[in-house]
């Protein structure tokens, strides 16, 4: 099978052997993949991601094996089954399309797909999955809606760990495809008054395609004051990961904000702890979701709760992700590219 | 009437007028005062805090007549009523013993006592309080009792910010009066298995007398280990303000802990987002209490839920505070030291 290999600077179109689904396993073809923020800052950074996870007492002995194989990444995908390993139940079929967590049961225990030399993303004709871990995607979604399924199940967790009362007011900094998804799960909810920024023009365009109801440039104006303007207490989702971002919230949130993080800053972020305990903020780290939320995720896309067409900006073949990675870099064109393992550039 | 004044490296007493009580003000005598660590860190760096909050852009006017006028500090205080003012409700009378939260009302709006030369507090013998704010102390609780109401509302509201459930696992970090105070409270409310560190022996003894269950050496071992050991969840209370501290934490703290932020850490401090978010750690930086908390902990030293007569380890008169300061550094010898305005050294 055909898989767009990371190398270096690159990706490579390569021949890997197609994969054979061990017990409990499931052999996919993959049908769409969504190029991930994580993923572009692992092609950016894989070095030294791996460099701090040994200064911290990580394992990275399976980190550094990947990257010297050559990784192949891919977590957002939606795929249709072509084999059943063996001692399956076969609760699906041959032939349906499915969505899954991107982790393998190995020795019961999740793996991460991507991250290993033994378990390749999405990033290729055909992959592994586990059958206990499969949600069927119904006939009237569209592969390129599904392949959001992932990314929208952050949201939905961000969302949810965020545990926002009727009277606080929600303020989405940062409109790339998860600030985005924050806006479209936040409406879903019923939130009347959601308040967003982005730099650029083409994001603030999508947040308010997204459902956002007061939208700044945040290079101008302050979404802090936009949305105090609106009262309640505020629950900022900060989905840059821009350096210096939570120092500066930390100055400008009003008392009692509560700040949620999905934006992964790449380094050591520094704010002031005084400022931050006279104003009781609090700040909570998310990344993750549970089986419960990534199954929400897909209803939400079933009931036609997030704007995919608006989201999705581009498709491209396996020899088209290099070119996609550098693209994803302007906000001004891009907010979510799909790969699409079968077109032929 | 005397007052300990600060001046510069020193607390001068001085000869001062006795406030006279205006309209919802009530005249009261001061019998006891605790030193908090934050009148500590003032003492240490009041040009800085008033440079920081200048920076900020927050109004300095009021910080800087108070320390060019020498400020009267003491917010941790129980007190007699000696004389109301106009329009009182006389609720209470002439003689009672009261604890109030350490604001009075200005234009209806709450004033920290100390923080301006209009409202000194209870480093002297008399001070104002606003009546609506008045507690009564019963008569059997020992001034001495009553002057840790203040810090224990601190506590009471650290602890119900950390809203714990009965699976999660409280850690102590930094076993000062605050520290000791959270272990009274999640001892008074059932929870089995609190685990504490400090790098004092003295403190550790102090933790293990207000019920701490396990007490580590934060110097030689890992009180994350320790708590992990016990099993659940980790609710980290951080009271140090030690700086470094919160980027040890977000290092050594395991996935799902959440970090409950009381200790102030005097600057800039940097972390490690990429980890917290990993591990979606959350924090919540916490300062103050509600009347209702307040009232909670005044009612937790009527019950005997505190071991007062453990925490403090001095009382001094006005001409010792200077010397109290000094003494507070030492760990070893001191927790929380009283000043009794009427004491003559």
């Amino acid at each position: 099978m055909r898989a767009a290999v990371m190398r270096g600077d690159r990706f490579v179109v390569e021949e890997r052997p197609t994969p054979r689904p061990g017990p409990g396993d499931v052999l996919v073809k993959v049908r769409a993949c969504g190029i991930c923020g994580s993923d572009l800052h692992y092609f950016k950074h894989a070095p030294e991601i791996i460099e701090m996870a040994a200064q911290l007492g990580a394992p990275t002995e399976a980190m550094e094996r990947n990257l010297a194989a050559g990784p192949v990444l891919g977590h957002e995908f939606v795929c249709e089954i072509v084999e059943f390993g063996a001692d399956a139940r076969r609760d699906l079929k041959v032939g349906d399309r499915v969505a899954s967590m991107p982790f393998v049961l190995r020795d019961g225990a999740p793996a991460l797909i991507g991250s290993s030399p033994e378990i390749p993303g999405a990033y290729a004709e055909y992959m592994l999955l586990s059958e206990a871990l499969l949600l069927r995607v119904d006939d009237d979604i569209p592969d390129a809606a599904a392949a959001l399924v992932e990314p929208l199940g952050i949201a939905v967790h961000a969302v949810n760990k965020a545990a926002l009362s009727p009277d606080e007011t929600p303020v989405v900094v940062g409109c790339g495809p998860i600030g985005l998804a924050v806006i479209a799960v936040l409406k879903a909810r019923g939130f009347a008054a959601v308040v967003a920024s982005d730099l650029s023009p083409k994001r603030r365009d999508l947040a308010a395609t997204m459902g956002a109801d007061i939208v700044v440039d945040g290079g101008r104006d302050s979404v802090i004051a936009a949305a105090q303007a609106r009262g309640g207490r505020l629950v900022v989702f900060e989905n840059t990961g821009a350096p210096g971002m939570l120092h500066r919230l930390v100055i400008e949130a009003p008392a009692q904000s509560r700040i949620v993080v999905t934006g992964i800053a790449p380094g050591a972020e520094s704010f002031l702890p005084m400022l931050a305990i006279t104003k009781e903020l609090s700040f909570a780290f998310v990344i993750y979701y549970t089986a419960e939320e990534f199954a929400e995720a897909l209803d939400l896309i079933r009931r036609g709760a997030l704007n995919w067409r608006a989201l999705i900006t581009d498709t491209v073949g396996l020899e088209g992700v290099t070119q996609a990675f550098a693209d994803l870099a302007d906000a001004e064109r891009h907010a979510k590219i799909l790969i699409d393992p079968w077109m032929r550039a």
